[in-house]
């Protein structure tokens, strides 16, 4: 299940980036599972990583590669996520890193690899090196659709985003593409995301637009509370285009990533399995905007609020349960209000004297559910995205390796 | 659904205590929906409430009479909570204490209100206090058992929990019910829980060994991370038995309360909604106790673990992944290991080597997993009880409304 509508936008190249993609049968054979992009030479690269300590043997090589050499190349596989494979798997992605250097004049550590599927099998090295000619012979800056399937596992549809800003002038390009079922999959571990400019742009500033535009969206969304072991989120400019010299430059580029990558989060949170709702909660008049979040998450991951959610049961009981439940202190819970889709449910901590069920259950008919919670406390407010709790969501998680 | 066998023990009536039941009609006609305590004067009464800031009108008239008067009366309803209704839920509880203690010759403060039922609802006053005449007219030291199926809503069988110990050679009973289908249920506000002894103790060596039995039971069992609005345990100590009056008589009394407590903690998991499995799980060589603590909460919690339980997959990949998700500084994952009922399917943060899936099938085919995790960084150990996360949990907290 998936909801909303697939949409995979048209990308514009991105000077100085091309993207190549492969069929090389690393797990299921005929399907693209084998992605290369390739990044001219000036370009600067930000990544972020999955917060986990057990991150997968890809996600630590990158890492360390990213800190000794500006890459020159993203190596992606799907299919099989070499996690869990102990020191195997970091020579497993070495051995990978060296034969696309080798194939392309570049040295091992230029090469950032990233692989997504299954964990604890062994990463089947020979296919993923056989299919790098091809990937190679495919390098073409106009391959965003291809790439976007190539990095699929269990998504339904391919997730894109892409924005231009004009800048002292001239246009700026940024292209993103993302995979991820929900984060809801570690033996799929599950959620990357690649996003690439043609901006000029200092390293530092991009390393820090990634970290706060990744906290605004991937770091806002969530389908399970579980957190996978190869999450990353790569950010590539390649400097072809305008350059980013002043502060209203770098916040007008700072918009559009923003944008690109919030788009990208909750095309995964829509494509998130058993997800039939796609859910927003805003919480307001928070004393700090770590108080909103922290009572945004209780909700997300209330698994009480998402199976009311499932049924379309606009439930305030469970809603003011999981605000409650959030230890704040001095919190006078006799000030939350509650808003579905604009229909006040809960005001004064209860029930809203004017609420009527009718009311309710047609503002959870919608596919689309905003719940607004106002704490009373002040002026802070976040959001977070999120999905419901479904029969499909047992049947995927417990019938998966069955 | 349920696990393991059902079975109320026989309970020895503790002198200075009786109890009465009815049938009030509060919203099933027909069904045992109304409990009272009565509590000889000289008695001692100690209670623990739920931590939710959203607690219902008889969780903050009930701490408001404790810590005025000592109790004559426990009153406790199922079938109406009475959470979520503001300062009517007030008025109505006290009414109802009021009642009671117009009927019996004590004050309103002397009843501490206890109610468990849907919430939002305004709590049917009148069948209630209609209701006391036969509930007091019941009164007698031996109704145990009515009284455990007469706090019940949805659990599947009543729960209780009996012993005796060898106090200076005298014998104190110690006796509990409980109810709660796992705390999973705010509509259903959920868990209750109530004990009394003959021994003579002093009111605050009884509230520091409740608090320390209730940390060690009631507050390491979870089913899905939701904190009910009613909780409540609350223990009475007649003063009719023997006088602990030694560090030694104190321990015994101690350990048979923790005991007791425990034996309730786990029924109420193994009666979780839509529980196939019990799970123990277990976390040591942790740096500290509340680190060990939090490893096995975020396993307990983790949606695939649950699901993975429920398909009975020995997924140590979830199991690795929801260890890894704690913020732990300085974690090296290469030292984790983790078995299932005894056979060992992770070391060195990784799969373990002479590990076959048909032994993990075979350990996980058991009603009852002991998951057992090393962290390898310390001496601490620490240990909390869950269930599975199943299609009935879906199904019943998803229709419970419709």
């Amino acid at each position: 299940m998936a909801t909303g509508k697939a949409h995979f936008p048209d990308m514009p190249p991105i000077d100085g980036l091309r993207i190549g993609v492969a069929r090389a049968g690393i797990r299921k054979p005929g399907r693209r599972d084998l992605v290369v992009f390739e990044i001219a030479e000036g370009s600067h690269v930000a990544a972020t990583f999955t917060r986990n300590a057990f991150c997968a043997a890809p996600v630590q090589l990158a890492r360390r590669h990213l800190s000794a050499a500006t890459p020159r190349y993203l190596l992606i596989n799907t299919g099989n996520a070499n996690a869990g494979n102990g020191e195997q798997g970091m020579q497993d992605a070495l051995a990978c890193c060296a034969a696309l250097a080798e194939r392309s004049g570049a040295v091992a550590q230029e090469v950032l690899p990233y692989s997504t599927g299954v964990i604890g099998e062994r990463l089947p090295v020979t296919p993923l090196c056989n299919g790098l000619d091809a990937a190679l012979a495919d390098l073409d800056g106009g391959h965003w659709h291809a790439a976007g399937e190539g990095i699929m596992t269990t998504d339904t549809r391919p997730k894109g985003a892409t924005r231009t800003v004009a800048i002292d002038g001239r246009q700026v390009t940024l292209n993103g593409i993302a995979k991820g079922a929900g984060m809801i999959r570690p033996d799929m571990a599950t959620m990357l995301a690649f996003v690439a400019t043609d901006a000029a742009i200092d390293q530092d500033d991009l390393a820090r637009l990634l970290r706060g535009g990744v906290d605004a969206s991937f770091n806002r969304i969530t389908i399970d509370s579980d957190t996978s072991t190869n999450d990353a989120c790569t950010l590539v400019a390649t400097g072809r285009g305008a350059r980013l010299a002043s502060d209203e430059a770098l916040s007008a580029f700072a918009a559009a990533l923003d944008e690109v990558l919030l788009e990208l989060a909750q095309a995964i949170v829509r494509d998130g399995e058993g997800a039939s709702k796609f859910v927003s909660i805003s919480v307001g008049e928070a004393a700090s905007r770590d108080e909103a979040l922290e009572v945004a998450f209780s909700v997300a991951h209330s698994p009480l609020v998402k199976t009311a959610l499932y049924a379309g049961d606009a439930n305030w009981g469970r809603l003011l349960m999981a605000v409650g439940k959030v230890p704040i202190e001095a919190f006078d819970v006799g000030r939350v209000g509650i808003d579905i889709n604009g229909v006040t449910i809960a005001e004064q901590g209860g029930r809203a004297a004017g609420y009527r069920e009718e009311a309710g259950a047609a503002a959870m008919a919608d596919e689309d559910i905003a719940i607004t919670i106002r704490l009373g406390r002040g002026n802070a407010t976040e959001t977070v995205w999120t999905s419901d709790l479904s029969h499909d969501y047992v049947s995927i998680n417990a019938d998966y390796r069955s």
